[in-house]
């Protein structure tokens, strides 16, 4: 029934604070329109304002439940929260799972706060552009801190939740070997590692591991300033979070200095724009290649030709 | 010590089974070597005799294990059989854990069985071009059944296991939510489905649920003769495994019939030509790319521009 609202003025709307806008405008971030993108060029003239924090961790970590939690008490000092939470969904579920769980508690009756769920099916490099796309639309909406929550797996998810002024690596007592070989890959992102569950009578081992893999490790977040901190929390007792959002918060302090946090600021840029770029390049081959891929697929399939010769045949014609 | 042996010359020893030239070759494809590219067009042309089974299932399905039984299992009925296990690594780890973990069992010391694991990391599409590389090298080399292991998160790790005659989805009863919502999405994929640590007292509520949901699912793998099955499994006590075996042979033989199997074998071939493009592109935008990478993130970090302006501008100029 709604006309159709040109993307600019969308962004007065965000400007002024409206929610709607800003669901509308990820909207468009998330499809890859065409008509959205002076918009969001110009949304990101504007950002820069929130304090940005990427949580990441394996499934089965509790990231979610340590969100909600964290957004409550950010919430009670005052702060306008946003998240934006990186659905692992494989392209075929439809996505947007994790998001429906953490919608359902007292938070989503909350104006001041702002939960988004991407799925992560679609173009390649599409949603590390459309996600950090959306951190930049709350934060010009006036959210003061912007969530971004990944699961750890792939590569892309983890670098989104590096995109951020302080990276939350969330571990779990009782993960299997599997998952556990997939953390071990996350140890050196983390400028603050948290252990969920601590209520747990196994979290000690757990915590103690990570401190032992940590003095064995030589990350340094943003400087020499900085010791990479491990805190055992409790999602559900709230046990360790004040010390956990101090954490942050003394990250993030200095991240903001204007010369120490520049490295941090210049691999982000760099990570957005070959992100963007990556998939601008994508979009372009999608739409040029697509009226050649049946007649060079079948080709393929009867082995008349081999993926090389006929992938650059495919390439040439998509550039032509 | 030794020299350089020129990529054809390696497709030769290949072809006569020796396993040395089957590991260089498998690392040139995951390198990505320009060098090796007339080599592998060569292999593709001489592979597709071999029965390929993809097995895929989340973290903590229990894997790697049923895979290491399954090959055991072939191995006793006289075949030759390889894997390649493509490893939930992230960038940073270094990958190769979960191969490891298989390299340990007495699978190693049998010469008929030849196991690589291949990290996630690296250019984007790149594993899964390498990953079809590498069975087809397999192929060539002698091997009857090639089996590709991917864990089930992330699109291109699930299109690899749909990349062969029969997919194999496991599951395991036991596993927490976040973990299950993965799971959803690889429903609609399997050929087979299995459950695995059936010798779990709550592996009949995992049978009943995944039967529940395959009959309001209307996917008939290669047609209207084929009904998924649900079987389950124990890895430890080998019970089911010869039913698991009989079905995947049932299935086999649908698809290599000549007029049903073929929508399959086209959609594999669309899906290697366009993941071996895009891969492509990709490493020629990143080789043209590169020198400019740096002043246009520099504009970025100082808001001195935005990312859609600026990754045009790159793509541009990898593109003259």
């Amino acid at each position: 029934m709604s006309s159709y609202v040109p993307s600019m003025e969308l962004v007065e709307r965000v400007v002024a604070g409206h929610t709607a806008a800003v669901a509308r405008l990820i909207s468009r971030a998330e499809a890859g329109v065409d008509e959205a993108k002076p918009a969001l060029a110009e949304i990101y003239r504007r950002a820069g304002r929130a304090n940005v924090i990427g949580i990441t961790g394996v499934p089965g970590s509790g990231k979610s439940t340590l969100v909600a939690r964290f957004a409550t008490m950010l919430r009670s000092r005052g702060h306008r929260v946003g998240v934006v939470a990186v659905d692992p969904s494989s392209p075929y579920s439809g996505g947007a799972i994790l998001g429906d769980r953490i919608r359902m508690t007292d938070l989503a009756l909350d104006p001041d706060v702002f939960i988004r769920s991407m799925a992560t099916r679609g173009a390649m490099g599409g949603m590390a552009r459309a996600a950090l796309d959306a951190v930049d639309i709350l934060d010009v909406a006036g959210f003061d801190t912007v969530v971004i929550e990944t699961v750890g797996v792939g590569q892309d998810e983890v670098e989104i939740a590096k995109a951020s002024h302080t990276t939350v690596v969330v571990s779990a007592p009782g993960l299997g070997d599997e998952v556990q070989a997939i953390k071990a890959g996350m140890l050196e992102i983390a400028d603050v590692h948290v252990v969920s569950k601590s209520d747990r009578s196994d979290a000690h081992r757990t915590l103690a591991d990570l401190k032992g893999m940590m003095t064995l490790n030589a990350h340094h977040g943003p400087g020499p300033d900085w010791r990479v901190p491990v805190l055992g929390i409790s999602s559900y007792s709230g046990e360790g979070f004040e010390a956990f959002i101090d954490a942050v918060e003394r990250h993030r302090a200095l991240t903001m200095d204007r010369e120490r946090g520049r490295p941090r600021r210049m691999a982000i840029a760099r990570f957005r724009l070959l992100k963007t770029a990556e998939n601008l390049l994508m979009a372009r081959f999608s739409k040029f290649a697509a009226p050649g891929v049946g007649d060079l697929a079948s080709r393929l399939e009867a082995r008349n030709g081999d993926p090389y010769t006929l992938a650059e045949e495919l390439v040439a014609e998509s550039l032509k």
